[in-house]
Formats: structure tokens, C-alpha cells, sequence
């Protein structure tokens, strides 16, 4: 009565979550084989891993991914069952001193030069150089691809509707039932929070990093709930002492109180809705946030959460406010904004008005957008599916390319030219202006060094793993999250906008751009190029 | 020097490949409270999982990721640390009791009702059916919404792209390195292979599920050789004795017997792509599929790649073909052909013109279809970005609605007609034709139970897990292939069709219908409808 896989089906990473070396391409195994059986396999390669375009027709991206990456690396071997299993899906001509290689090989010769997580980036700019023994550089191209990929694309998505809603909102993300696998929701709330968001609905993404957890309840509690006969205990203490109030009672109080002032009909209103924010109210007194959009805003939700949360009030708690996860959302929130002063003003409770408006009905960035063009009074957006999948672009085309092997530089012309490559060991500089903005990003050659004055000009790439070593501090996801807000502040408003951004420099120094020319031609058949 | 997380991060599995039951929304552990405080918990709940609209403009949808839900059920358990995090995060005032309750939690009270995994399925019809007490049920809602979101979605596109390819054609699934996160890629190839693909480059995936692992080498392995004298050994034995040839000598010997055969220039050709080549045909004699679009296809790569294959022939070892990752598929498609055809009659090798074009160039559905119209002569295509992001509609929409408490139908009315559920406990039946035509599904309360002819009528749930114990074989993935690709031949072309695909039916019987109704009736405030 189980299915049969062929070994017991752990997932993609290792019991301490790093990914296994095994996740790879099988194309990089018969490269290194043929690597190895030709002796090339120690030929010291390093590989550029970089972008060609900004994802979501936008002018910067967010880099993310590279912690992930530097475990990778610190983990990196193949174990007795992924060699077994290799055995068996290579050809028999293999042979076996080669299975022997694999097993004993590590990361430990490779270096890995990367750009600062967390750090606003361009196309063309090398996220992640990586120098070391061809075959084991070759072998890591899947999984740093892998890593760096949805890692930064995610990232980058929550960071343009972190300015799309701008600073004052709370963004949470609630992508997990829609994300592509378990992995990619964990993955989504990790990166989402990196790049500005202030929560997620997801549990376990709490529990591993840390990140804010929220969520209050769902459609489902409102319709499992039918009538007042329901309510187990019809009490509530007080909130400063133990006295026991029936709290159904003091909510029909003010249902009829509020009717009058909001001018809705008890007989309207659904009863089960009603049973329903009670007993959330008495399970978290202090933290009500209603969703009111099960059966009627106006006519029902909404009636019944200012009924429930003046109760409470009296008893000494505060609500929280209401989500709307359907219909016209700035209508519905001028609406409710609009009943919550009334009250706040015939019930002298100013705080009333202040309320929290939640939204979350399939959200995008361009939603927002139109909300702010339109106006609305929402405070908080839920998103998921547009930004976990990032629907707008669900793929960031990173790729990883040889650009350089035993110190002479390589190049791949290819049939498209836009995939040509950028050859030779290469460094980064970022050059600000005075008032702290970023200008332009700089390609130069690794040995034509340029004297750089630390103050408006900053290195890119930073060294993080060298000899088997982790070299550089691995900030934690909240830090991260700092360095890409502020990071984010470093780059002119213009680059940034959603509609026609202008494109930020990156530029190719002189030395470099004739270099670039000169092996074009000395590798392109004759006469194609002059 | 390293992060520091709030545990150790192991990932969205057990050790078993089983998703936590952490893995959910916050809101669903606040309800389970909020239910459990109003004695609630153990209400008898029937919650439907569906989806309302087919993916990516299509009339059809396949159905994959029950064996992950059936394991979730099985193993569904909140860990002593699990809790220890929760009490952290949720209020004060939560009861302790509470917490006992849900370390104790198994999902052995559940019942399990769905669609065998492999089936098409259609909107509205639910994919399981799950009952049980309320606050279980509950907490697995966004869980088996994941398990079931994007393995159905990605299925769905495999099976889009082999009826776009037709049976003939090779599908390869190659888009590890795109996918959302790790595991996001491992499910892509799982479920790519059940929806109808013949292999992936996934090698983890390969030895996981025993999917048929392909892949030769990248353009990095071509540009990291420069010219003849990197080639350490010379030599290469035939394939029927064991003498040893000079296999470097016996290419320049075939590239000048073909230059005037396929009309290229000696010169012209790139010698780097060549000694690649003999490199890769070194370790792998009996399987050279070459990458020919380094540089040139046509002056370079092809002549290179025909060079090798025939000196590999006078050893006895016969060529596989070769891949395009990039130009005008068709026309250089027709171009490789013709040339083989020219080689194939000039030394008498028939087989050389029947030789492999895999093509791999940022493939998609509509690609295959235009390629279909244009003409072309691939065999195989290998596809990333596009299948496993399923950058058409990266996420699918499934929905957990309650639609019964305690033999009470429940049904959310919402602000959003599309949103509004079929309420009540219901069994699915799919009638086929004479032919074995899929002809509609018929949505039915339980409780009219029709009679059934079962040799045109089909039950579409099953009960898959009861009392805690797996009720129903769990195929394996080779298994559950064959049945989706049979599931498929019954349904009808039209509703298969790429452009504008004719809807399949999904009816309601009419007590249901009227059920419905007067259900809306009683929920509606009043003067809503009439």
C-alpha cells in the first residue's frame, strides 16, 4: 500500500537544510567525467554567475540567495548512494576511478567572490564569481543557479510592491497555499521579508527565521458557525479584573445601539457571522481582526465587527480592525473607514477610526498602483500568488558562464547576441555621487586595478569562501533586510518607477571593451566580423 | 560566522520527505484555538478542494499530488518544538490546554475522498473531499493546497506541451536551474514525468523517482578547450578489439574528406570546438551528442560535429546527434538534416541522416506550435523556464471551502459571484460515450445516491485514507504516467485543442440545483435576491 521510489524520499536538502550535491544537471556529471578523462578536471576555471535583463520590465534587482549558496559550498560532496546511484546511469565504458574522484571531492579548492546580499543590482554585473578546479566549479552550476535564481527574483517582486505601496503599509505575505511547493512557499516567505515586506502568514518560515508571523481566521470559521445556540460559554472576563460578563448579551446591546447609528437592521445581519466574531473575540480578546466579507460588508460584516469590538471595548480590550479579501476594495474601505468614524465620534472612542484595514483579493503591483491613483484607506495588504509565483515573470534568467580557464580568457559568441558573453576575470565597482546616490557600475579587468578612493567608490564583489572557509560574516535575515532597504535608497527615484524606468549605467571600462573586441574577432570565423 | 536562525533549518520536510505540519498559515492555528475555545473543534467538517478555472486558457487540467497528501495525512503531527514556537507566538492569554491538544493532534479521525492522481479533471468538481473534525481539517487546508496547487499545474503543462509535440517526439524536462527553489524543481520533474515527459536533467529527480536522467554537455564545456594540444591522450580503442587508434588523426583525416563533401573550410571551423568534442567522444563514444551552437552552427559546430561522428564510426561506435540552443530551430533544424542526408549517401551510412536534433532554446507551448506550422526536423525538445515556472500562469487556483458542519450545508455567499461555493456533502460521476468519450461530469448530493451502470458511469472519489490507515494502492510515478496519458485519450480533441478549446461539462444534477438555491435563499440578507 506505498508507492516504490527508488531510495526513500528525503526532499532536496540535507537534514541540515542544505541542498544536495546531487541536485544537478546530469549534464555536468558526463562534463566531468570527460574532464577528467581528458585531465582537464583541475584546470583552473572561474565562471561569472550574472543576469541579462532586470526581471518584471524593471531597472533593478535585488541580489539574494547568497547564504544559501555559501552552504552549498561548505557542504558540497557526493554521498555512497548518489555515487552508486551514478553508476548506474552512467555508461559502463565509465570508469571507475573516475566514481572514486567524485566521492572525495569537495569545494574546498574553490573560491567564491560574491556581491554583498542584500544589495541592489544591474545586468551584466557578475552576482557570484567562482574560481576553482573546472569539473567542481562546472558540477555547482545547477544549484547556484538554483539558489540564486527565485532567491533574488522573489525578492526583488516583494521590494517593487514594498515601493509601490510605500513605507507606511504593512505588506504581509500570505503565498503559501499558492507557491510552487513546499520549498518555494518557505522560500518565498524567507526572501519576501528580505526584500521590505513586515510578515507572512507562514508558520514553519517563522519558526526557521524568525519572521513576524500574522493571520486571524478564514472564511470557513465564518460558515461553520450558524446561530447563537452555538456559543459554548457565553462569557468573557473583564480585561483589568476576573468579573465574568455574558458577552452575548453586551454584543446584542450593541448590535442594537450601532444599528441606529449605522443604520443597519438587526434582522439583516447574518447570526452566524456574528456567532463567529464572538468566539473569536473570546479566544483573542485583545487581538480581533475580522474578516467581514463572508456574506455582506455593509449590510453584514461590517455591522457585526463594530458590534463585537464596542462589547469588547467595554470590557476593556481593543480590536484590531477587518480584512476584505473580495469586491471593490477602495470603495469598500472608504466605506468602512467611513462607519468606524461615526462611531468613533457618537461613542467619544477616537481610536475607533484608526482601525486597521486589511486587503487581500488577489493582489498585484499594479493593483496597488490603480488603489493609489484611485484613493483608498487601506492599511495593511495581504498578497500572495502574484507575489509568490511572481506572476508577472516567474523566472530570472540567470546563467553561469566560463569566462576564463588557466588564465586565458574565453567567450562564447553563440547564434543570439545578446547571449555573448563578457570574458575574463572581472571586478565591480559601484561609483556614488556626493549626495550618497548610486551613479554607475563599473566592469574593469581584475589585473588593471584602479586606486579607488573609499569614500564615493565601492568593490562589489567581496571574498566569502576561500580554502574550505566561510570568510565573510552571513548576516541574519534581518539584517538583510536592513542592508536592501537601505540599499534600496542609494538608487535614484527614476530607476525605480514602475511605468518606464530609465536604465542604470553599467559600464564596461575602455581596457576591457577592446580586450572584448579583440578576442571576438580572433574567435569568429573569418569574415564575420570586421 | 554564520547566521543564526531560530533552529536549525532543515527545510520544509521530515527526514521521511513528508511536509511539516508547520507548513501553514498562522490563521489556521488561531482558528483550530478559536474553534477549540468554543468547543467546536470536533464538529464534524466536509470541506471540497477545487479550482474554479482551468490553467493557462485551456479547457482541461490534470490532476497530481494526492501520494503527497495521502503521506501528510499519515504522518501529520506537530513536534515538541513546533509547540514550544507556537506558545511564543500566539497570545498570552491562549490556554495551555490548548497546546496539549495539539501535540497530541493525528490526522487519524480524517476521511479522505478524491480523483485517482493521473486523472483530467475539470472546475468545480472537488479533487478531495476531506472530512473530519473541524479543527483537523482545518489545519490541512493549506498544506494539501500546496501539495496539490502546483504539482497539478505543472502536470498540466507537461501534458499541454506532448499534445503540442505529439506522441512521436522526445520531451525533456531541463529547467532545474529556473525553478522556484529546490524543491520546486524536484516537483517539476516529478510531475512533469507524469504529465508525459520522457526524461529530465534533474540527476537527484532521477534517483529519487526513477525518472530517465538525459544530458551531454553546456557551451562552457566547449569554450574551456582552445586548441589540439590540450588533448591528453590521442588515442581511442575501436569498439569490437581493444586496439588502440589515433583518434586525433583520424578526425583531421574525416574533417578533410567532409570539408569537400559539406562544403566548409578547414580553417574556418573552431578548433576549441573541435577538441572538445573528440574529448567529449573520448569518455563517451557511444553516446556523442554534441552542443553545436558555440560559435557557428553551420561553419563550425556541424562540420565539427560530423567530423567526430564519422571517425567514431570507422572505430564502430555510432554518434547520437546533436542540440541547438539557439538561432532560427526550423531553419537550422532543416540545414542539419540536409547536410546529414549529403553525408549519409556519400559514404553509405544510412543511419547518419536518421541521427537526434534535440532543440533547447527558451521553448514554449506556442513555440512547438509554430514550429509545427513552419516545418521542422527536431526530435526532441528539451524545455526549462517556461514548462517548470509555467511562466503562462505560474500558479493554479485551488480553493479548501467547508461545505458541511455537523450535516449542515454551509456555502459562502462572498462579494464575488465567481467566489460563491456549492455547498453540501457530494460524490462526482463521469459518464462516457460508447466510444469511451468522456462526455460530462455530474456533481451530486450524496445522499441521492443514483444506480449506477459502471461500465459508462464512473465514480470519480475514492476513499484513499480512513481510521488512520492508507485505504487504496498508491501507484508508482511510472504507473500514474501511463494512466494520465490514458486519461487524456478520453477526452475529447476539442476540448484539447491550443486555440480556443471547446469547455468540457460539468453539471449539477437538479436536486443539487435547487438545494443550492434555496440554500442562498435562507443565507442571503434579506430583499438580496429573490
Amino acid at each position: 500500500m506505498s508507492s516504490s521510489p527508488h531510495v526513500p524520499y528525503a526532499g532536496t536538502r540535507e537534514s541540515n537544510g542544505v541542498i544536495q550535491a546531487l541536485l544537478t544537471d546530469l549534464y555536468q556529471i558526463t562534463m566531468a567525467y570527460a574532464y577528467w578523462k581528458s585531465g582537464k578536471m583541475n584546470d583552473k576555471a572561474v565562471f561569472d554567475l550574472y543576469f541579462r535583463r532586470n526581471p518584471f520590465k524593471g531597472e533593478f534587482t535585488l541580489f539574494a540567495g547568497l547564504e544559501e549558496c555559501v552552504k552549498l559550498l561548505q557542504n558540497f560532496s557526493f554521498s555512497r548512494s548518489d555515487v552508486e546511484y551514478l553508476k548506474k546511469v552512467m555508461p559502463p565504458t565509465v570508469e571507475n576511478e573516475f566514481f572514486q574522484y567524485l566521492s572525495e571531492m569537495t569545494a574546498n579548492e574553490v573560491t567564491l567572490w560574491a556581491v554583498d546580499e542584500g544589495t541592489v543590482v544591474f545586468p551584466k554585473v557578475p552576482l557570484l564569481i567562482v574560481e576553482g578546479p573546472l569539473a567542481v566549479v562546472q558540477l555547482l552550476e545547477t544549484p547556484l543557479l538554483n539558489l540564486i535564481n527565485y532567491a533574488s527574483l522573489v525578492a526583488t517582486n516583494a521590494m517593487r510592491f514594498r515601493i509601490a505601496a510605500g513605507p507606511g503599509k504593512t505588506l504581509l505575505e500570505f503565498g503559501l497555499r499558492r507557491a510552487q511547493g513546499p520549498d518555494g512557499g518557505l522560500s518565498a516567505s524567507r526572501y519576501c521579508y528580505m526584500g521590505g515586506f513586515d510578515g507572512t502568514s507562514n508558520v514553519l518560515a517563522g519558526k526557521m527565521f524568525g519572521i513576524p508571523v500574522r493571520g486571524t481566521h478564514a472564511h470557513a470559521f465564518v460558515t461553520s458557525y450558524n446561530d447563537l445556540s452555538e456559543v459554548k460559554t457565553r462569557v468573557l472576563k473583564r480585561k483589568d479584573n476576573s468579573e465574568e460578563v455574558d458577552f452575548v448579551d453586551l454584543c446584542l446591546k450593541w448590535q442594537k445601539k450601532l444599528s441606529a447609528v449605522m443604520s443597519f437592521l438587526t434582522d439583516q445581519v447574518s447570526e452566524g457571522e456574528l456567532v463567529a466574531f464572538i468566539s473569536y473575540a473570546q479566544a483573542f480578546p485583545d487581538a480581533l481582526l475580522a474578516l467581514i466579507d463572508t456574506y455582506d460588508v455593509i449590510r453584514s460584516g461590517l455591522p457585526n465587527f463594530c458590534t463585537v469590538a464596542m462589547a469588547l471595548y467595554e470590557l476593556g480590550y481593543q480590536a484590531k480592525g477587518v480584512r476584505l479579501d473580495s469586491g471593490d476594495l477602495a470603495y469598500l474601505s472608504f466605506e468602512v473607514r467611513k462607519s468606524w468614524k461615526l462611531v468613533a465620534q457618537k461613542f467619544d472612542v477616537p481610536w475607533f477610526e484608526k482601525l486597521t484595514i486589511v486587503a487581500s483579493n488577489d493582489i498585484n503591483e499594479d493593483t496597488i498602483h490603480s488603489l493609489n491613483t484611485q484613493g483608498h484607506d487601506i492599511d495593511s495588504f495581504g498578497i500572495g500568488t502574484h507575489l509568490v509565483t511572481c506572476q508577472k515573470q516567474p523566472a530570472l534568467g540567470c546563467v553561469f558562464k566560463l569566462v576564463e580557464v588557466n588564465g586565458r580568457p574565453t567567450m562564447k559568441l553563440s547564434e543570439d547576441v545578446e547571449k555573448i558573453t563578457i570574458p575574463g576575470r572581472k571586478r565591480a565597482y559601484r561609483l556614488y555621487g556626493h549626495d550618497g546616490t548610486a551613479l554607475v557600475d563599473l566592469l574593469v579587468q581584475e589585473s588593471k586595478r584602479a586606486y579607488v578612493s573609499p569614500a564615493t567608490i565601492e568593490l562589489l564583489h567581496q571574498q566569502y569562501w576561500k580554502c574550505g572557509k566561510v570568510m565573510r560574516d552571513l548576516p541574519n535575515l534581518e539584517a538583510l533586510r536592513t542592508r536592501a532597504l537601505h540599499s534600496m535608497q542609494t538608487i535614484r527615484q527614476d530607476h525605480k518607477r514602475a511605468l518606464n524606468p530609465t536604465p542604470y549605467k553599467v559600464s564596461v571600462s575602455a581596457n576591457l571593451y577592446t580586450f572584448i573586441h579583440d578576442l571576438w574577432l580572433q574567435n569568429a570565423p573569418i569574415g564575420e566580423l570586421s
